[in-house]
């Protein structure tokens, strides 16, 4: 109880040497955004970092990352923005991968095009190019110029070990498990000791190189038929991942959740086709060129091709994207997407199964906010499931089909959402947005005032509000077991590896909390904690 | 009992001359948005139609609109746009306005540039210009061309007033209040038997062509005192937008919202400024002028200022306008601009008082999401109207401050907000919105897939979800008046007008409804057949 759940993070990440910290010019100090220590050297744009990383360590450099830099950030060894807060996208994605990550360092200012950032600190002006080497300390915020060197977290001594059994005694039945999309992060959270996967996220497979040529051709088919054809592309590869992701995850739950994100993330930014769209009749040969291998349109059809692209994104542009055309309302109008990914799902269990290895496919319908729209996914899932076991004859897989609680509307409902789903999963991050009425991007503009003046107990998007937001959770958990006492609750927003949150989840009966990888002991120890006081609490009231 | 209360739409509205409709041509049909008849000279802008409304009667013709277009609509007799279903802008701006008004008119190619439109219906084609003349009635969504005749609604034989008369006596103490932003609104509202004005947005006069420079100037500001001398200027006519409300409605209360929308609102949009900066370069010395003219920047300053605006309006880009930086966030962050609107609130009802006028002015706090920031909202309305009506000698003016609850948090806590929210009203459009966790201008992008499923009962954003976002209104109506039992209750959300929605309203307890001017004796009868029904209960259970 002496231990502090957030201390452990310490010994969970690489360290700067302190010596040959000393040699070193500290550039300028930002928001501590994803513990550990980085060094690499600089790339400006995602593309440079992948391919930086083909030959040295790489460091992404950005003023801020958005969806597409997913490539990028997961090759880098760190990250650094100048702008954005603790709960900026890069935040959030550099902790989910355990990438150390700095944000909101306001003296850098990058010039894109021309390789190059300036950090103007205490009135001396330093000039970065990308190749140039840098240390950045995602704990204490720090960045210097050069190379310093790390050493790797004490994880061998035994001493965390010993440390974190003692935790799990005292956690007993409350499961712990970890969000990984990929087979390398759910065998770094089977190290963390996650007992299962609690939110893979089906689309992170979407945006890598080799993909996205087929997610957006599947976005652009003009009908059925050629978004079928585009989607029957995606599906081997969709299939090898989750194999992937359920031999490392050998009897333990792996939930999957079905698409998510709005469709025109995968697109072109409508904002950059206007510009170019503009600029195209003077464009030099160069700029063309540029535009060419931005759009993957030859240059010869530009001209027709451009305008052609953009209609479509206008289409799918939207007003607020967060309350927007995504999750179940996608595979609500086109139903080809789920089928396609409940086959990927099923045909990979089946495989895995037959070798074997035990597998617990949870597959999870985001963005519910009437149980009318889980039925109608769900029989699609159910009907794909029957079809592909029987097909491969395996008949001895269980599997589950339920919903993230992360709409309002879902959690007021929850008793009748219950009558559909096997087991509820809150997204908190997205619970946090509608409950409270708050854009995690956009509440960064002015988080300072709030901070300030006190308005909200904490970060709300870091520690679960539970006056506002853990209402509907707790009244959510209450309504879905009135329906099915045996209903599997668990929780897989940012909030499950927060150990004030975790406690709150262990408080209102939920099964397991699901965090990134690198917070699982975190979650194990708060929850071990939170266990011990409740018996605590239990023995004083007796 | 046997008139539904929508059929009363009939009576308060013009409608065409049937005889005269005969020699016109129907050139198409569209989505019945808002009741009634209009005949004008097509306008393809909002400036076109304010300058042709000076001449002859307009008629607004848009792809879509937007908050920019507010003036044109106003200025129009209907409005008729090419996309967009019953909730989208258009429909539910030109309902709040009476204006007739036709959307989703897909046959409709709109060309701005050169001002006009073809219409393509049966294979023929049409084409429209600027200022020639069209029909269109709102109720059966046809559009014709030419110049239809109508006539009036009857309004003066006495029928509808002795059965209005009849529903009064029922509605019993059960109020209805009209949205109003305008003098001639509130006027139109109290013909109407309004009982006060229940939502006032002080942002559609920021709108008006006159004032938008100095709110420009307000946003563009860079420090607190540039930003205090341009709410100087909009001072003097926030005061007599007020003062002009609290005459019409003498006696009855006036809800005042302060500033709601996002400021980025009220600047050149982003994109238009990334394309016309993209084209300056090889620009003509007419789209110069052009750009000049759109920005209010000359000429030789374009270069210049282009780029200053552009950064920023970069600066107030939002990914979820929705769930951003507006309401109260506004002015928590802006404290000026609370304290300006509250001085021309109180000096205009000192003004209007000192006249031997009965003035209630109820200030209300939008986006409420936490009790402090209502808390630090309130502080500053109060201190101000304390001084202002010191210094004009005013002392038994009766006044409120209280907030909107349309945001999921303030609902759950509405126990904490009652201890300084005076007043509730409900702003059921956001509320639906983040409860539903669904913006009401993207829904439509797949609204008709969830209707032909039948997902939700009925059009979220025209009747209220009694099952979701009912169950939070029901809850928060309880929890403010176990804090505060005299609590006053209303509904200013597009709800307050529909029938099924007003007979919810009466049911779990509020005070009144508010509904644009032309909904409020829908409203009535609604509100007294919920009393009837409600009694006939009661002596059934007896």
């Amino acid at each position: 109880m002496r231990v502090a759940p957030a201390q452990l993070d310490q010994l969970l990440h690489p360290v700067f040497d302190a010596a040959s910290l000393k040699s070193l010019q500290l550039l300028t100090t930002g928001i501590a955004a994803s513990p550990g220590a980085a060094v690499g050297r600089v790339a400006f744009s995602a593309e440079e970092a992948v391919e930086m990383a083909k030959k040295s360590p790489a460091l992404l450099v950005r003023k801020e990352t958005t969806p597409d830099d997913i490539a990028g950030m997961d090759a880098a060894k760190g990250i650094l923005t100048a702008i954005g807060g603790k709960s900026s996208h890069a935040a959030v994605v550099a902790r989910g991968m355990g990438r150390p990550c700095i944000v909101g360092a306001g003296e850098i200012s990058i010039d894109e095009k021309g390789r190059k950032c300036t950090i103007t600190s205490g009135g001396k002006t330093v000039t970065v190019k990308e190749g140039d080497w840098l240390s950045i300390d995602g704990t204490t915020a720090k960045v210097y110029l050069g190379q310093a060197k790390t050493s790797e977290p004490d994880t061998k001594s035994g001493v965390l070990a010993k440390f974190m059994g003692w935790a799990d005694e005292f956690r007993g039945n409350f499961g712990v498990r970890a969000n990984a999309d990929i087979p390398r992060d759910a065998l770094a959270a089977r190290r963390f000791g996650a007992e299962g996967i609690g939110l893979c996220r089906t689309e992170h497979m979407f945006f890598a190189e080799d993909r996205l040529p087929f997610v957006q051709a599947m976005i652009l088919a003009k009908d059925v038929k050629s978004r079928t054809a585009a989607l029957k592309k995606l599906l081997p590869m969709q299939r090898s991942d989750f194999a992937g992701l359920f031999k490392a995850m050998k009897g333990y739950p792996v939930v999957i959740r079905t698409l998510d994100p709005p469709l025109h993330e995968f697109l072109p930014k409508r904002e950059h086709l206007m510009v170019d769209l503009a600029k195209l009749p003077h464009a030099t040969a160069a700029e063309k060129k540029e535009m060419s291998k931005a759009y993957s349109i030859p240059v010869s059809e530009l001209k027709k091709r451009l305008p052609e692209l953009l209609h479509r994104v206008e289409e799918l542009h939207e007003f607020n994207p967060m309350l927007g055309h995504r999750g179940c309302r996608l595979g609500i109008t086109y139903p080809e997407i789920t089928e396609m990914q409940a086959r990927a799902i099923f045909e990979a269990a089946a495989q895995v199964a037959k070798k074997g290895v035990k597998v617990i496919p949870e597959v999870m319908i985001p963005l519910i906010g009437s149980v009318k729209e889980l039925e109608h996914q769900k029989s699609i899932v159910e009907r794909v499931a029957k079809e592909v076991l029987a097909k491969a004859d395996v008949s001895d897989l269980h599997y589950m089909i339920g919903t993230m609680i992360e709409i309002p509307r879902a959690a007021l409902t929850a008793d009748q959402v219950a009558e559909q789903a096997e087991f509820f999963s809150f997204g908190t991050n997205d619970l946090t947005q509608t409950t409270m009425g708050l854009s995690r991007d956009d509440y960064t503009k002015f988080s300072r005032q709030y901070e300030d003046l006190k308005i909200f107990a904490a970060d709300p998007f870091g520690v679960l509000d539970q006056t506002g937001v853990g209402k509907l959770v707790d009244l959510a958990v209450k309504l879905g077991r009135k329906t099915r006492p045996d209903l599997e609750v668990g929780i897989c927003g940012e909030h499950g590896g927060e150990p004030s949150s975790v406690e709150f989840c262990v408080k209102v009966g939920m099964n397991y909390v699901s965090c990134s990888p690198y917070r699982v002991p975190i979650a194990r120890l708060a929850a071990a904690q939170a266990r011990i006081g409740d018996s605590a609490e239990a023995s004083r009231t007796k």
